[in-house]
């Protein structure tokens, strides 16, 4: 393999395991076949799984999310070819395992993942975050916000608007968290791609108007729903920090089943990845992708395989930009 | 959840089960978790199941489709952003059960389909069916025709005709039901969305054209076939009674899998939807969605939520039209 | 269908809905086809769903354990030929529907299982319950004890202990609950059935010893599990109030592989009906099953359908008892 | 391989591919990698595959059964161990092919089996036949009776009793194939193994000791069930021509999954084959095994194989019979 | 069935089963319903698989290919709408059975595969390959090569390039036939149409380049794929013979997730067909259909059914030309 | 936990990971969530991943087992009631990943095995093998004698005896290890257990005759297989190293459906554990478990789950015999 490598320095060099030596099906299963490393030495982007489901509202299982994600991203390979850029060799990228949760106990599991997060910020490594059901967000933003000293831009793909203020009483769930870090002065700009499906209330599209969410509902996105993106996106300055949040449904069932509440007439994945690769540009300061519950996935897969290339995209998109010069976390 | 209630009549109001007080996923499943109910005093529309499957060709299990629809319905939330309104606040819906069904006789499950739809008519109910295989639609077409006085026009979505003769001497089977439809003059205007696949004979087509039906196959809805249908459906008087007869196979396997006769390259469930919606306007009298296969499905059961999410769209649609002030059974 | 009516009574007569009028397929899917209904007259036992799994410390998935019961149950019918007895003859019995338990909160589902099972008993209303996890027998018992004014015993089949202190600092799980109910003074005799495979530590046997509940692993009953079970029933007075406590995993995972956390080596399905119908004669004052995981199930759906026959089982047992003039809830 | 082959004659010789020549999951799928041949000429037993299921009263899809049988017979092997017989050295075996039923009407469907049958027992062909729901039993037995000249013995292993008299009206269902024989006076001894489960009525016991039906329910069974089975047989004479009516259900669904109306606590697959074992010796002159219905089978497709080898068993006892001089056909 | 026969000639006329006669479950599953017939008299083309899959490397499970294709084939019908063709009318088609592979050696069945093809095209019969993983493709080319008298023009479907140099020292894997294929000066003009996903390097796109492959990555192909490969194909000579070699993993995973090497982002069905479709009027002289891997397919079976439709519309092109009177042999 | 730990020492100390503080869901899937670990130091016991299944005969897949062991294996706790002992206090036990494997090559991948095995071995370290296909046995063999000094007695559960001579040319397959190491002189005493099913030839059991193996086919352990199995390995030394090979489709298919050669009437799982805790006080050098595929799994994963288990048991007598003071590995 021809890869020209960067001119050498002092830093270990990380590397995925090679499938030519060692084929892909083999070996402990890591994401992207990248070590699972705990320190944090040299290291510039780390996968972290966060394997919660309490807070789903309907079906649960994304608490095997992140083995999933690591087991179907066994077929990731050097080269992005559609961001151009061998993510491996601009960052070392490691595994670092999984956030010990504290099943039934949002709270408790909330501070597991603001504590890790902020370890891995405290290093100036970018997360590559996989859930577990989306209310790992709201601790995940708790702790960016502090590491980057301002509110982040927000950048979410979802089919739901997930600013419910209660479900049954409680006021943390997968459909709670986006007011949550709204009300908790965590966000700057909210950019919500796909809304669609039957609501709850007609009053969901006054609260993002008043709150000045920008809104994309899928209706919207019939066609070219990259260049829509795109557009949307020239609003948020390019030197701030963003934040990708990416819930798998925001995807059409038909590419990804395997998730716990699906809405039928979302984006195909080719339209998926192709919105990704529109944050080429902007400050990404972290990503996670949220709610793949592998149970409801057919034996290919897919999702899973789906959420792998999503994180292994928002990675070259980062690595992209480091390429360029633009510092995620300042100078 | 701040939905205005309309103002207070003398009728019962009927509404689904609260998933902010009973999770989803809890309670008997009954379509979008509506009650369980035989009366039809005040009720305006009821779901109603036909499980039978012994007029199918090839792959049986139509019998569980109502089952599985319920099952997957419970993720149906009040508000219908695309069609813009709340069909639970417009009518009172009722789960009404399934017909009861004579495995292995189409004639005395006909009768006892007919018998069913003529009791909901008369109550000046509007029916929400789910099949069971395609055959159910001949004595739900003699029902309407009898009910609204006169022949009904037909938007038919599928992959296949189903206005061939016979099969091994059967005359009554899910591919035959249009032919004795139009042979019992049961029809107006005939439009057939989606036909592609590979087919027994060219004489099909001839036969479309005799009969002066308006076919609209697979290959001519490439871009925009909402709009296409949209124009055909142009050519049928808004106030005449119109009745929507959605085979699931006419969207694409990878959307709908859970069917008996998958034909592959179809609509996507983003057209499928968008197609439906451009009932508005029509007079629909009735939908039914048939041909859900729920063994053929995946562990996400997205064939079952698609078709749920249809007869919701049909619902909507309805709503939408009296709320206008149109009135499916005539002034 | 020749079954010999009881004589006549004011009571009103509740009956499944009959197979030979109405498909078993067909209909809104109730537990064995009864009614759903949340009136209490003349009712003598009620199936009542839980379908709560937020206390669950590996797989999740038994909050679809009550729905995938009822749907299985289409197949019980009238007559129990092991136990010989007509159970809906002699009980009227209903589907009471599910609590609405508060998914991420074990406390608020507690408090409300508490007082759906206070109203069940205090219409001397015999509970048969389909979880959900293990956790839910806490709230059963608190409920029971009150209702009988003692402490229950009970007969637990298990393939794990269930009396671990707390997981993460969570007392209230699958894995602590029998503990908290031995704490909490809410048991008579303890008789554990099915123990086996790998163990946390062997202290385990030791707390069992101190607290002499009694213990039958797995690798004791090889041969006869049935008569070693009848055996040990023996030491518990027949005429005190007795609850079933069943998990179904300590059936073996080639009979039950929907669950969420098996272990290999168990009954066989035979056996586990054979060990519940020696409960015969006992005062049984509810039971329920639990932990079955519809995901983990295959197509078939084997263990749902073996979780509707054990409940069908206990309500046969306590059918026959009452039969034979045992009141459930003394004089 | 060295096997002895028998001493030459003039007939044709047909064996199974060779999986060392040909791997055993290549080629065309017939049963147990035999020709597919509808000629006659030389042929002792023939594979015939009936695809009917509309008779079947609760989950269907039997009529995939020859299919899924015909796919998992590629594991057969040349020499039963358990029989010790070569029995494609003693037969000329062919795979004749499907009945080529008509759905929706078993009246026409029970003619062409009937008229199959009478050719092949004409050329004294021996069938083994795959269904198929059960209702095809009655016109196999039409058919033997005729051929052989006299009501044949009846070796049924069942869950089910099938004798009910009708389902909604209809005479002729899986349900009830045994009624219909028994009052045609097709039948000479029956002999009912394996019934369990919940029934519809006790009266149904009556009936069976009414007319001395041989009947071992499962409980009789728990320990030795081929021992028990042999001595039932006893009473049947050994010369006289027995069939054997297998419905998969008999086992119990952990080894049997994919079937239509499971019913927990059968035999194992251990048990079965050793039960089909006890009939070498009888005169057996047809075997069927019926209600596989491969989508309720998971992807092992475990139920079709033992269905395969049940059929592969039940064709080794016959030609331990024909080696034994047994003339299934007369003299 | 009103076909118009054509004028008859002396050579045999082979029909697929009539599903009016023979309900399209029953009978042993071939091609299309097709004989299996090994002579080639009167043969115009054939069916023929070649499940080797020890040359994939990662999922493997292609083996089963050829057999779920014939299993899903069982659904095509006699007439070609989008090509307009009645190709069994035209082409006397059989179903040839399978190369009998040698599983684990590469080399022994490429010459398996090599002396197959030979027999074939000596008779001029045109060969329609369903793999088996994608290595088969090599002796495809070599056989074609000797019998056309040139090297054949390409257009590969895939969403991998497969021209890498080795894997793990072996030479001969399914990622490596095109690079040995193009060594060995098999092939004329290369078009490779949907590569995508993570790549091995970007020095991929510099070897097509150099050997002036012609690239249609998938991005290029956003819109209207088959305008584009239409026009590419229009630097193809249509005289020459060409050879259709397309990777099932060229359609996306939601369409085709029953694969070894899946890349989301991929094409439709709909657009799958439409590019295959705008072969008609080039000298397809063959067609091979690979990758398709059972295991991962869902219970619908919609990637193997897909495959299916592929062969089909291949054959109708075939068909398309020799009724416009280009000899696919040369005259 | 109480565990009273063994009398410190300067090695260092390894533990699973503690599921009370990290959920059994969370982290990189390693064997029983062991460190993954490539350094030998102070490692008494490792788990070994050969992934190769390019000599299966039938369905491959069992690339996939070491995979879908370390999955299951979560469910793993520290103390083994049936041996009563806790493994991981008796030894250090790591996961060593998995041998790199070349696909494809059988003679390539037997050396890899070979090296990594020697390498174990030399650090006296005992290996828990998980496989892959039965081929990789050979390697395993070729290295154990050397590191004994002299051929090991193998105990070997299988429904297969492996010893077939060749296979399509091939002379190293899943089917013919055993003749290879028989041939090879790598073998002391040969005890098989559990042979069954269809055979290619009675000529099997001869050769088994003639070299002297000791034969327990499945027919001879109808009832308490694990005494007849204890008195046969009474035949062995104690003293003398002894291999464990056991392939999974001994036990039953409805247990263990996840195999690549399913045969049907097998072990229960029950009596499988039972058999192999009768190697207690024997010199087991080193276990295997094979041919877990887990496509032909269901989603609840239970033959990986089985396979995990075994491999805990085996290790488990292991840990007891060193408890006991027998020296694996010689003084």
């Amino acid at each position: 393999m021809a890869i020209s490598v960067p001119p050498g320095d002092s830093r270990r060099r990380i590397q995925p395991l090679d499938a030519l030596a060692s084929p892909r099906f083999t070996q402990v299963a890591t994401f992207a076949r990248l070590p699972h490393d705990r320190s944090l030495a040299d290291v510039d982007a780390a996968f972290l799984g966060i394997p919660f489901d309490d807070a789903a509202t309907y079906r649960s299982g994304a608490r095997f999310g992140p083995s999933a994600i690591r087991e179907q991203s066994r077929l990731l390979r050097p080269y992005n070819m559609s961001v151009d850029i061998y993510p491996f060799e601009v960052f070392n990228v490691v595994d670092y395992g999984d956030v010990n949760v504290v099943p039934g106990s949002f709270e408790a599991t909330a501070e597991a993942v603001e504590q890790e997060l902020d370890t891995l910020l405290a290093a100036r490594v970018l997360p590559l975050v996989a859930g577990g059901d989306h209310s790992v967000a709201l601790p995940m933003l708790r702790s960016l916000t502090k590491a980057h000293g301002r509110p982040v831009h927000l950048v979410h793909f979802d089919s739901h608007f997930d600013f419910w203020d209660s479900y049954w009483g409680q006021r943390y769930t997968h459909g709670t968290w986006l007011r949550r870090a709204w009300e908790e002065k965590l966000l700057g700009h909210v950019l919500q791609v796909g809304i669609r499906g039957p609501q709850f209330t007609k009053d969901d599209f006054q609260y993002a108007k008043e709150n000045k969410f920008h809104v994309l509902p899928m209706r919207k996105l019939e066609h070219n729903p990259a260049t829509l993106v795109a557009r949307a996106l020239d609003r948020i300055p390019t030197a701030e920090p963003l934040y990708l949040s990416w819930d798998i449904d925001v995807v059409d069932p038909a590419f990804a089943m395997g998730t716990g509440t699906p809405e039928v007439g979302g984006l195909t994945s080719r339209e998926a990845l192709h919105c990704l690769d529109t944050l080429v540009g902007h400050n990404l300061v972290g990503a996670e992708v949220v709610e793949v519950a592998p149970l409801y996935d057919g034996p290919g897969a897919i999702t899973a395989l789906l959420a792998a290339n999503l994180l292994y995209e928002a990675l070259s998109v980062m690595a992209k930009n480091r390429e360029r010069g633009i510092p995620a976390f300042g100078s």
